[in-house]
């Protein structure tokens, strides 16, 4: 494996308080970076203090928005340990993605051992109260001074870090969610299951205007016909119908979320029945109707799990578990964050050791 | 109207021989760059020194893609002129992205005067003999330093200027086209319409296929039927068929190009028929094997006119016109191009003069 050399800040920054932290504003000491050219290969692993870069006005990205990104989170346990959730299966979808934007494949163990070696040389910004952590932010961008459509040859591999409070700090607290009828974000043939800037810029319109009404989020239809549910702003979602666990099954449109993954087999692991299918708005609030809408919760790598309380389709408001966090989906939460946090067992071995320099 | 700042170079360039121009690789001495901030609007627009910037490794842009564009032509006449080809419509579609990717709307006239004193200090860098030109690349990007997806509050507006040799430096020579039948472009409610990054990056997979193929371009289909023709990877397309020039109707998803306006106005100024309305492949195809296809072409900024020689889909290829260009199409590149080169009279009012400073 190449070497990955560091070059140390000469001042350190100081962790907030755990109140203080927010999300994505704050940054660490150091970050993780690797170049690419076309015949060289991935070259220069390096670990350099935390700061701007220089680009050229015709960087490809900024015009033709190659490029692709993670995110994952470090955790302090309460024994002071550093652990990773899940990280390989996060590395694994980055060169998924950056197989989608024909980006070339990055060596996983190497960007481990760089991620591994990042978070011990900035240890001190892991906080450690519930619900805190060290969100990780790996991406690609193409970075050839060329104005024209191609794939590019050069790209520039950035890892940083960023302290995150806890996304309920009050509590959880169910969110309001308006079912998206205009706009979509994405289709089959399109870019949908890759981690990339496209998608997220294709939300913008649709989230503002839920926003400006009132709602946290858009549930995204599918682009074809409206009517079948792909996944939330930035989370997939998940209902419990006759407690039956049911969620929009993987079709090159959704996101392959990492802590959907977790909710399935946890949820198969306690001996719940868990479907993936395609799921229509209209069966949703069919069987709301019937009173058989259990619980709707949507996964994410930020809240881990998101009850919604409320969805909003065609001016029609439904109401769910009576606007209550349902107890499924605050099992999940309580399970899953105790085993990132370390406080139960690691029984389907999500957690990655920050290995000691 | 803001005053706009010059800073000169202390070296200048030099305009390569028009051979060895290429496209998109060469950068001018000078850029126009202005700022925003939520509450304090654009400011400080300024024409600098052509180098890199410097950026935030968080800044938005590079993780969530809210960023558009604009590209242009101003060409040097025969009497030594400096013309812009359409500024004001270039500008005020710029705006139209800006709509709707959530960015802030620009002052059209402060970015034409800006790009006129641009063009004005690096006028040595338009090069003159046919079929060259000084391309102009107007873009936005959104910089704040924070990782979370929202409208951003903080964006970066940069007009650059890279001079191009003829696209048709050996004469025109028809294309070959892929019509895409499994990767999507763009979808009603998506953001089809705008010049934004995303549309490219969603084109990328299926542009290398096409061209390890052996072909130019891929003609993309409507993402819900796969049936409808859009546009080409980068131009609007129209077809001659029993006289009649046909070209997809403006539906949200295709490009509102400006050279695909001239070609629509300058052939109902000759008297040709001219629709505007969706029409699918298999019509083509069908019109193909009755003999009565008889040309087809692209448009765009880069080759104004490209006449299509060859259509593959699904395997089946057919050859248009004996893989000659059409006698309309050549008429329409000889015209257009003879406007923008100052070589007949500006009948439609399209060429914006440099002013002197």
């Amino acid at each position: 494996m190449a070497d990955i050399a560091v070059t140390l800040a000469d001042k350190r920054g100081t962790l907030p308080a755990d109140d203080k932290l927010g999300f994505g504003k704050i940054f660490t000491d150091h970050m993780f970076v690797m170049d690419y050219e076309t015949g060289k290969g991935w070259f220069d692993a390096r670990i350099v203090p935390y700061g701007d870069f220089d680009i050229s006005p015709a960087a490809m990205v900024l015009h033709y928005g190659q490029a692709i990104f993670e995110g994952m989170k470090a955790f302090r346990t309460e024994d002071n340990r550093i652990v990773v959730y899940r990280p390989v299966d996060h590395l694994k979808r980055f060169n998924n993605s950056a197989d989608i934007l024909s980006i070339p494949q990055m060596d996983v163990d190497l960007l481990h051992a760089g991620l591994n070696k990042l978070i011990e040389i900035d240890k001190d910004w892991v906080p450690q109260s519930l619900g805190t952590s060290l969100y990780i932010r790996p991406f690609v961008i193409s970075v050839d001074p060329f104005v024209g459509v191609k794939v590019a040859d050069e790209y520039k591999l950035l890892i940083i870090l960023s302290p995150v409070g806890a996304y309920y700090a009050s509590g959880f607290k169910p969110v309001k969610i308006k079912v998206e009828e205009h706009f979509v974000r994405a289709v089959k043939g399109g870019l949908g299951e890759a981690k990339t800037p496209a998608n997220y810029a294709a939300s913008l319109k649709a989230s503002e205007e839920a926003q400006k009404e009132g709602y946290t989020q858009v549930l995204w239809l599918d682009a074809l016909e409206q009517k079948y549910i792909e996944e939330v702003g930035t989370m997939n979602i998940f209902f419990k119908i006759d407690d039956e666990i049911i969620t929009p099954e993987l079709n090159g449109s959704i996101l392959n979320g990492i802590t959907r993954r977790s909710v399935i087999q946890v949820a198969q692991d306690w001996g719940l029945k868990v479907t993936e299918r395609r799921i229509s708005i209209d069966e949703v609030y069919a069987v709301h109707a019937e009173g058989r809408l259990q619980e709707v919760f949507g996964s994410g790598t930020a809240a881990v799990i998101s009850p919604v309380g409320e969805l909003s389709w065609k001016g029609k408001n439904i109401v769910i578990n009576n606007n209550q966090t349902g107890a499924t989906s605050q099992k999940l939460f309580d399970y899953i964050t105790s085993i990132q946090q370390g406080r139960v067992a690691d029984k389907f071995g999500w957690i990655g050791e920050v290995t000691k320099i």
